[in-house]
């Protein structure tokens, strides 16, 4: 079903470059000033109660595995459902939110945007993060390593690590620069302090839907049957704690201390349209047969515009807007969302609903689409100058960092939505 | 309160050398033939199911909180509750199952441990693996630098990485060799394939009990108790897989294909009479401030014993017992529980009831005391010869790896249990 240029009788979801359109319809858990949480669905400016319109008979006709997923606290059970109940669910959210007919109905089941707390949309149960963006590990890898920046396994193997999934908060959030072990290349000792080069890191996140059995692999024909949607992630990081700490066994206190996620989760349905081809070099390798597919090749990648912007305490002190640091695009990403859940899998590796993978930071091809500062500023060796005068080398205390993520164009937006973060200053443990 | 020589009514936890005397009480989760989970405490050849106590009254005098915890299918809650609850509940144990007063009411609440099929203990949400062998760091790093096998930063840093909880499965289940990428030192390109260096490694596992916050640290001093108890584990290692993917990020699907763990969770307070003081050699840097404490120096260390037992199918076709392949003991560790969950907070981390820290694999001081093939057989190049001429340099299909724990000796033992898996052939997908 093509549901670009339906409208809806929604006023606000109608505007051209309104995040959320009927086309959009992204999945949130909210509250509303009490403890019991709601799934929810962006329309417009404001978020549509899936559970009230189960109760007002709105969904009678669904299947009954549906009805009682949409009334949970969090979506995991409807994540589970798979596919074909997602579609279900859409299209029925499709009609009731189209069809004047319903709006009467509806209306008491809408509640402003700005009205609700967002909360994470489901029990993450394991995190994993990947490293699919080649200009992000090259340039990363130059600034170790200039003669040989890649390693020779990054273009044979979508490179993951598992991540904390504890400390996975929603947007809006703010969190204190973390303590670590630190070593100065030049000191005898390490020692205990705070975080000196604390980093954003630009990505998306992936959300695992319908889960697979131990033991069984995910081929690429059906991996993006068991992805529920995506999100804007911030995998936030702290070089300096990384640098000591990484060898032999990968990142760890560095990674773990906050990471934030987009109160929305974009159903893969409302990014069709912005499928695109997924290619890869002649001169590079092509992939394993276990990572290929022509529908990969044919639809693999899709059109994400990523933005970073900054907003430092003088620019609000300055009542100045933030400004943006960086943009990139997910279609420049090496390898696909159904080719990291086909290899996460290959080994018999389970995935439950609700799973997160980060898709690694997104930097696109020239250095100033670079996803974190780490990029941006050489490593810290050279700054960058904000339009203030200001200068970042690393992420500052009263810093907040916002990544957002759409699709389309100004006429036609797929918001999906942003996570914003404000940095505290901290404190050294007693 | 010293349980040590104090009597069961039930003779079985009597016995000497038997591994769940009335000192033990260890945890796990069971079911009786229905899907009905329970948790229980382990006491000679049975086990006594904690539901049905508070069903039959017998915990009246305890919390209202405890007393619903120990109705739960999961441990988690239990955990969440903190050392004094734990304490009171072992309390009420000793008391219910050493006076004779109590027979006729408790008797019909234990059940064969022989009868039972056992569950994960808990909803386990984030796996951290540590690497705190000293003596398995220094001879897998010999492998790869001879000259220089120790990485700078181990005697300063608790090593350790995050883990995959979906993949865990309580000991008894079988699983399938698994696939992955793989490149031969002299192959130009990788191929998919079935791993050929399968491997073990002899862990504790450490269950965290009560939870911390977001931005706030654990010191050395409160750290043991945000511990609920420690089980045994087997981190399945896939070596050929790792040593090709792991750059530079860490392992990933070299590990997270299958971990197996005892049943049975061992309360911090049955292994008190085995702590023993931890030191530090004076050529060694002394811990930082943070990761040091007078307890941890006097106390930190535990006295347990490990082992790897081999099955091969041939002895079993030729009716012949298991075989020991090594032992080793954890008081070796190079870094304590205390320093693991110090550390693992430092930055701020938040623990969950129900986290699983891995030990890392525990090796003693002497080659011979290796917990993983990996040192054995000097990485495959030396294999050994089992008492039936077998050699192994990594683990084959049908071999059966059983790694066992205790505590104390053959009069008094205080069992973790064992954690024993079937290796089955696996199957390159089409």
């Amino acid at each position: 079903m093509n549901t670009n240029r339906i409208n809806s009788w929604l006023p606000s979801a109608n505007i051209a470059g309104c995040e959320f359109p009927l086309a959009n319809l992204p999945y949130a858990v909210f509250s509303c000033g009490n403890e019991k949480h709601y799934i929810g669905v962006g329309i417009g400016d404001s978020i549509v109660n899936l559970c009230a319109l189960e109760e007002a008979g709105l969904f009678d006709e669904l299947d009954l595995c549906l009805r009682d997923a949409v009334k949970q606290q969090a979506l995991n059970q409807l994540m589970g459902l798979g596919h074909s109940h997602w579609t279900a669910l859409r299209l029925r959210l499709v009609e009731l939110l189209s069809k004047n007919t319903y709006q009467n109905q509806v209306e008491p089941c809408l509640i402003p945007q700005v009205d609700v707390s967002f909360h994470l949309p489901c029990q993450i149960g394991d995190y994993t993060d990947f490293y699919t963006s080649v200009h992000h590990a090259t340039r990363v890898g130059s600034l170790f390593r200039p003669d040989n920046p890649l390693l020779p396994n990054y273009k044979w193997i979508p490179i993951g690590y598992h991540g904390r999934s504890s400390s996975i908060r929603i947007s809006g959030e703010a969190f204190k620069r973390p303590v670590g072990q630190l070593k100065a290349p030049d000191a005898e000792c390490p020692e205990l302090g705070l975080c000196k080069r604390l980093d954003y890191e630009l990505e998306l996140g992936i959300f695992i839907g319908k889960g697979s059995q131990l033991g069984t692999p995910v081929s690429m024909v059906d991996a993006e049957q068991h992805v529920f949607g995506v999100s804007m992630f911030n995998d936030w990081s702290a070089r300096d704690i990384q640098a000591w700490e990484y060898q032999p066994l990968g990142p760890f206190l560095s990674k773990n201390f906050f990471s934030s996620l987009s109160p929305w989760i974009v159903p893969m349905e409302a990014l069709a349209p912005y499928r695109c081809d997924w290619t890869r070099d002649s001169a590079d390798p092509q992939p394993l047969d276990y990572l290929d597919s022509k529908v990969n090749r044919d639809k693999g990648a899709i059109d994400i515009k990523l933005e970073v912007w900054i907003e430092t305490a003088k620019m609000r002190a300055d009542n100045q807007p933030a400004e943006r640091l960086s943009k990139s695009n997910f279609k420049e990403s090496y390898w696909t969302i159904a080719q990291m859940v086909t290899h996460h899998t290959v080994n018999g590796c389970d995935l439950k609903p609700g799973d997160l993978l980060g898709s690694g930071t997104q930097s696109g091809p020239n250095h100033e689409e670079s996803g974190s500062l780490l990029e941006l500023t050489a490593g810290g060796k050279a700054p960058i100058t904000l339009s203030n005068g200001e200068q970042r080398s690393f992420v500052e205390d009263g810093d907040r960092i916002i990544l957002k993520g759409y699709c389309g164009d100004d006429q036609l937006k797929i918001g999906l939505g942003q996570v914003d973060n404000l940095v505290l200053s901290g404190s050294k443990p007693e």
